[in-house]
């Protein structure tokens, strides 16, 4: 082989289960040594051993007490620490099957972020030591879920956001695939914990698995759109037993992605905030919102009704963890008058997800009336393209979710 | 006060102990914001928290088994998360009692080191950023025991060397003093957990700082050489407590310093390595010694004896942990010849240091005659100018301590 004749490269990624002790970081790394002697390049990204991350969480907001939340940037370099730990030891079992590897920080591995701390976006990778390092034989260990901002400082990419440094990493490096190794083996019909009978499905779209991402295998929606985007095909598989995963792709459908409905989504952590009498001009949601943005806060349901008298009631959902700093961001914002702002948690959304919907009338209709049958009362409704959510009571979940994925036929193996 | 007159700029530095869970950092947090009120410049290093750093170790263990040791590349950057954690966590806490902070890792803080991972030294500290955060009014509080090398990775400094970085930013910085805050308000006379009579000293030099490094402060030693190559006083405190600490100069001694023997140190770590039956030729020791150096281990004591035979034995001490790597790099080298090495742990050095000793007879014999009272077989004695140091057995320290202490007059207050 030249050197100029580069390897084909496989890019892995391992979550925090299947790294969170010394033997489980053991039996990763036989697996990982096992496919390096197949003569592929690796480069290999781990998430935070277990709950560390979790823990130190914990610990920040006891150093900061119950007043103050910490600060977003001391935060970022407190949470990196816990991939910096899981890939140094990752490196080190590795060469102790007698494999050479590295492990790199984000920062080493070249990934730049801009500097929205606490939910960075990556803007570029600039792969010269990656190749280097893969040009040397090694496999290479990328603490995930971190990188770099202009000033010098450590970002985190938010919450499950390993998953993007792996697909980003497998896009700058042209890999063939990229691989996810979790504690679920693939992408389930829905979540097989609220549904006995789900399934899991061999293949899904890129649309379709983005509109799925809050499903079993908790895939961050963003590195499915980053995927899509640079056409990384992804696999999900479990870490330990090797049954098959399921592949994400953008190529030809088959049989089973024709069917009209893949999948229900299910999101348990759903909070609303309500404002009420809000003035009736444009600009208003916008005005409304911008300050959620500035916070790093994602929205994602908004409804918008007139009522009678001038003004309207403007609802939307956020995380359960943003609830409260979204109420105060709201509150706080000066450019929208309104007359009261009222926040709500313990809500969910089921959502049937399908790219065969587009064309297909009525299963709006048969999800609600599958939902009333149940029993299941519709708090709020929103659509797009290949998916239909309603937001439900948390504690409806598991009766709208077996009703639906009864009403699709979904346990049906074709 | 003009933006080209600067404040006066104070190091401190925290040990583990100080900071080993949330609420002794809140507390540390708490003093270092009093500190910043009365209008100084604040750099503030910090060490791991508790026993972090020891049970990163023991992960890394768990995971490469127990043949192989630990890459000290990737150790080095799994160990300087310890640091990472308790000082975000430290600029948390202060943020949360209303004083701006900025936390920096040892890169971020300018430190460029040599590469021998594992005991690097510092090359050169760029102190821009530095200066930058402490003219806009924040503390910065500094990882310790941690810097970069010229490949962009992370280096660490070897253990207690958080106490070096902290003299290192002092000299880099003009700062006025570097403060040490550990577990123990100063360095005494000996170990008073072994000498019950021990005394704290107000003042020392820093020569015999340096010789007494291993005593209850624990300092590092090379801390002391930096502070005496710059000049830089550095105080030893408590932490907690409010009691005077004790003062290293290098002004004109005191009546205390000016004391023949100043005290008993104390180093309980020490393993030897005999190499016996020796070809007795110039460049031997040279040749024996140069593989641990190369593999960064410390040979401290060094005693050569000629026999009869046209052959030498050669002993020498190693920290007890050190002691296989330096056994098996002297079975390995290849330059010099002998017949056999051994090696033998559980023994420690007791020395008498004291600059008025530089001038004085007889020191010596007092201190041989204490330990014969003391039925305390000696080993190994070398010497220096400020210093008369005896290798016994690690049970004898007690009985040898309590007798120098006594011979000396140490506990007698002056």
């Amino acid at each position: 082989m030249s050197t100029n004749q580069r390897r084909p490269v496989f890019v892995q990624k391992y979550g925090g289960s299947s790294v969170s002790d010394a033997e489980k970081i053991r039996r990763i790394a036989q697996k990982i040594c096992q496919r390096a002697r197949t003569g592929v390049g690796l480069v290999v990204t781990v998430s935070a051993m277990g709950d560390s991350t979790d823990e130190l969480i914990a610990l920040a907001n006891d150093v900061t007490g119950p007043d103050v939340a910490p600060s977003l940037r001391e935060m970022d370099t407190l949470l990196s620490t816990g991939e910096l730990v899981s890939s140094t030891l990752m490196a080190m079992a590795i060469h102790s099957l007698g494999q050479d590897a590295v492990s790199l920080s984000g920062q080493q591995a070249g990934i730049r972020t801009d500097a929205m701390h606490g939910s960075a976006r990556i803007a570029s990778i600039d792969s010269e030591r990656l190749s280097r390092e893969l040009d040397a034989g090694r496999v290479v260990i990328v603490a995930g879920f971190q990188g770099l901002d202009d000033s010098g400082d450590v970002t985190t990419l938010g919450r499950g956001a390993s998953d993007t440094t792996a697909v980003a990493l497998a896009a700058a490096l042209g890999a063939e695939r990229c691989e996810i190794y979790t504690d679920v083996d693939g992408i389930y019909t829905t979540d097989p914990r609220i549904v006995p009978s789900a399934r899991k499905l061999r293949e899904i779209g890129y649309e379709e698995m983005l509109e799925m991402a809050s499903l079993g295998a908790k895939m961050n929606p963003r590195s499915i759109e980053l995927a899509a985007v640079y056409g990384v095909p992804v696999l999900v598989a479990s870490a330990f037993d090797d049954v098959p995963g399921t592949l994400i792709h953008g190529g030809e459908p088959t049989m089973e992605l024709r069917r009209a409905v893949t999948g229900i989504a299910i999101d348990k952590n759903v909070a609303k905030i309500t404002v009420r009498g809000v003035e009736d001009r444009p600009g208003v949601a916008g005005g409304l919102l911008q300050p959620l943005a500035d916070a790093g806060i994602s929205v994602d349901v908004i409804v918008q009704n007139t009522s009678d008298d001038g003004t309207t009631d403007f609802t939307f959902t956020v995380s359960e963890a943003d609830s409260r700093r979204a109420l105060e961001a709201v509150r706080k914002q000066q450019a929208v008058k309104f007359r009261d702002v009222t926040s709500g948690g313990g809500l969910a959304k089921v959502s049937i997800v399908g790219t065969g919907m587009q064309n297909g009338p009525g299963y709006a209709a048969t999800m609600f009336n599958a939902l009333a049958s149940a029993n299941v009362n519709i708090d709020m409704i929103t659509t797009s393209e290949i998916r239909i959510t309603c937001i439900v009571k948390s504690e409806s979940v598991p009766a709208a979710a077996n009703a639906l994925h009864g009403a699709f036929e979904l346990d049906r193996i074709e």
